[in-house]
Order: C-alpha cells, then structure tokens, then sequence
C-alpha cells in the first residue's frame, strides 16, 4: 500500500472565510480530519461527506487526547495510506503543538506540509481595526503563551516583555491574567497601557474589552468571557478602543444595534 | 453617488494559495486594486479582465509612489464609489503601513474593511518545516523590522531582543544584517545561536540559507541574495538546519534536484 501523507492546517482564529486556499484544498484531499476544539463548527461543516472526523480536542466533561495518542494517530493513518488532515486553531506552528507533530511524523518518516493559518492576533487586530505595529507607537510584535502547567509559575522574561515600543500579544492568559499584570507593572511598563482583550475573535460571538493594564483583571471578571481569549498590550490598543467605541456611536444614532455591532466595554 | 468602500488585503508571502478565502472574494469585488511590489505576478493575475490595476510600489529604475499620495488615492477612489483593493504582502497591519491608510480612511469616513494576510514568517517557518514556538526551545516569537530611514541608527531595544527563550524574526534586515548581528551579540545572545534567512519564501525561487549568528553576514554576503530577506533567529532555526539537509541528502540518493528542492547552503 502507498504511504499516505499529513497536511498539518491551520484553520486561522476562527471565521471559516479565513482560511487560506491551500488549507481548502488539503481539507478537499483529506480521507481523514483530525481537529481540535478551536476548529469552529462552521468549517466542520466543509468537510464533504464519507471523509471520517475525529475530534481529539477537549468537550465538556471529558478530557482530550493525549499529545502522544494524538501523534501515534496521524502516523498510524499515514501509514495506513490515507491523506490525514491534522487540523489546527490559528498557525500550526505558533503555540498548539504543531511542532510536536512535526517531530513525530520525521522521525516516523511520513511525508508531510505544513499549511500556514492566521493566527488570532491577527484576526483580531483586523476586525477591531487596529494594526499590531504602527511608526512611532510600536515597532514589533511579540506573541507570548499566558498558559502554564499546573501549580507552577508562569515562565516568561518579564523584563523583557515590559517594553513599550512593542505590541504584546498573550494568547491563552485567561486563567492568569492578574500574575500577567502584576509582573509587567512591576518591570516597568506602565499602569496605563491600553489593552483590548477579545474572547472568540472573529466569529459571530466576537467579545471586546477595551481597557488599561491595571483595569484588566477587574473588567475580566466583570464581563465573564468563555472561550478562547486574547490579550493585546500596548499603545496600538488605544486605537481600538478610539475606533471601535466611534463605530458603536455611529450604529447608535442610526438607531441601535446592527449585525455587525460587538459588544465593546470601554 | 453612492461612497465606495476599501479593502485592506494581506496577500500573504508570495504563494498564491496562501491568499484567504477573504481575501479572493474582495479581489473578486473590486473596481480596483491598488498594489505594491511585494505582490506577485501570479496573484495579480488571477485579477479579473477590466479592474483597474494600480502599482505604486518601486520598480527597476522609478521611485514608489509616496505614502501620502496612496493613502490620497484611496480616498479618491472611494469617494468616487469605487470598490477599493489595497494589496500589500504580508499582513496588512504587521510592517507595511497599512496601519497609516487606515488611518486616513477613518479620518476621511471612508467604510473599510481589513484582511489579514500571512505573513512572511509563518509562511517561511511552514516551508521549511520549522516551528516558530517549541516546548523547551522558543516560549514566543517576536517579529521586528530591520529597516531605518536613512543615516539613522536601528532603533530597537537590543537587550530585550537578545533573549534566547524567543524566537526572534527580522523583516527586511538585509542591508543591516552586520549591524543585527553585533547588537545582538554584544547584548548576551550567543553567537552560536541557529539562524534561517530565507529570499522570496514561499515562491518558486525561494532560497534558504541555515547558519548561526555570528557566521550571517559572511553566509549572506556568499549567497547575494536578491529580493525581500526574513532571518528567522532562535534555538529553533537549528530544526530547519536538520530537516533540510535530511532531505536534500534524501533527494540526492534519489537521483537529484526535483522541482521541491529548495538550495540550502549549511
């Protein structure tokens, strides 16, 4: 039997209209798709009939797939001669394990490509209509994982995330955002810099908050996000809010809420 | 008249697949595209008969058009009730200065929309078959510009970037690439540290070359490359090292080059 093959794909932040043409074509390929619970059900429901679908992501009472199970899996199917597609939330090669797949599958041998996919900054920073680097405010970018192992201490370069010049983006803080905040204050960057915080970026249940980094933790707690939600920091998040709460000004001396409105807390 | 409406397009890397689904269907709605030289051939040529198509980006001996002049023309446009296509590479909002034309559509109220793209890093690391973020080798990644206006020196905060644990991407440092290097040598990153530069990435002519830090500007100066540059800097780059040479050898016991194979110099 020939060998199959592995399409690792990333399916962007989460608008289906997001994904890349070749990410359409490896799922059109695909005899077998394994996703995540960050792939939407709206792209779920491209996937053509008789192609088998096998979740391996985390559902409410129950626990995901082992890393492990989920590589011996993509290697069991390939050899099996099918065309798999491992199908990611956001990039497979930014944070979500991608990389771990990637190992397994050289060290098995099995061909495979890697399909790129917007990651949720990205997608979020588009449709709050707000740039990640703009001159004179932020000259990079920097996306950083908020997520840590059980009880241990979240592992990451305060000194260096502290910079002013650079937009920060955490994906995955939720859970530890008042650790995240404390120690950016307490390097150095300011009380006052403009955050937006977007749970489900780029669906139909979009949620912003636009805040500063000392108000974070508390407006978090006020508005009760569920879902995957990003944390971007720095000055380019003022932009967002200007924008974003002149948009819903505008929707509402036209007479009230629209489809496209987003509930913004300012 | 009725006010038009422009689209801000990343047109991603340079493969034509790795445009979004998005971003077709603006290029499918447009009276006009307006684009810059970062745009290949083979996108624009999926551009439909009788749009108007408008390069402002430099070419062989002529200046691009200033940014003042573009952020102007699409306002005119607009105006005038025309279905606008801004395509920039990339990510419109990550370098570029789609940022700056945002900014002018939101001062003039024109109605707009953002495409994000993928960017040269992600598209790049997918080729190669090199994560940007691994468990134990990149906590992050980061993403600056090497460019600067003029005589000026690089305004970036070396000691922040020198950091081991993140992987470091530097758009267009290719003129600067001697003064990157010693900066960030200087400012604690081992000169050992694993780097990928990558020209055209993502098209047919791309070209890789795997070395370290310290041996860059030499590497680079032996290649001569031409066309846009990345340098993806990081414990990770040495996985892109590996896996190339793995399959280049791989390639050659096969009977030599085939259309995949990407020249590597190691």
């Amino acid at each position: 039997m020939n060998a199959g093959k592995v399409y690792l794909v990333g399916a962007g932040p989460g608008d289906p209209e997001l994904l890349t043409l070749k990410a359409v074509r490896a799922i059109s390929e695909a005899d077998v798709v394994v996703y995540d619970r960050l792939v939407p059900e709206s792209i779920l429901a491209t996937i053509r009939d008789g192609v088998l679908q096998i979740n391996v992501g985390k559902q409410a009472s129950f626990h995901p797939v082992p890393q492990g199970e989920i590589n011996e899996m993509l290697v069991r199917l390939a050899r099996a001669g099918r065309v798999v597609v491992r199908l990611k939330g956001g990039d497979p090669f930014i944070f979500g394990r991608g990389s771990e797949e990637a190992e397994e599958l050289e060290r098995a041998g099995i061909p495979y490509e890697v399909v790129p996919g917007i990651t949720a900054a990205q997608g979020c920073a588009a449709a709050a209509h707000m740039p990640l680097t703009h001159r004179g405010m932020a000259s990079g970018v920097r996306y950083v994982t908020g997520h840590r192992k059980a009880d241990e201490p979240l592992d990451l370069d305060w000194r260096s995330l502290a910079d002013p010049e650079t937009t920060l983006v955490v994906y995955m803080g939720l859970a530890n955002a008042g650790e995240i905040v404390r120690n950016l204050i307490d390097h150095g960057l300011p009380a006052t810099t403009p955050v937006l915080a977007v749970c489900q970026g780029t669906t139909p249940r979009e949620r912003r908050v636009c805040t500063d980094l000392e108000a974070l933790p508390k407006a978090l707690k006020d508005v009760s996000f569920s879902g995957p939600v990003l944390f971007i920091i720095g000055r380019v998040a003022a932009i967002a809010r200007d924008r974003n709460l002149q948009r819903n000004a505008q929707r509402e001396e036209r007479g009230g809420a629209d489809s496209e409105a987003v509930p913004v807390v300012a």
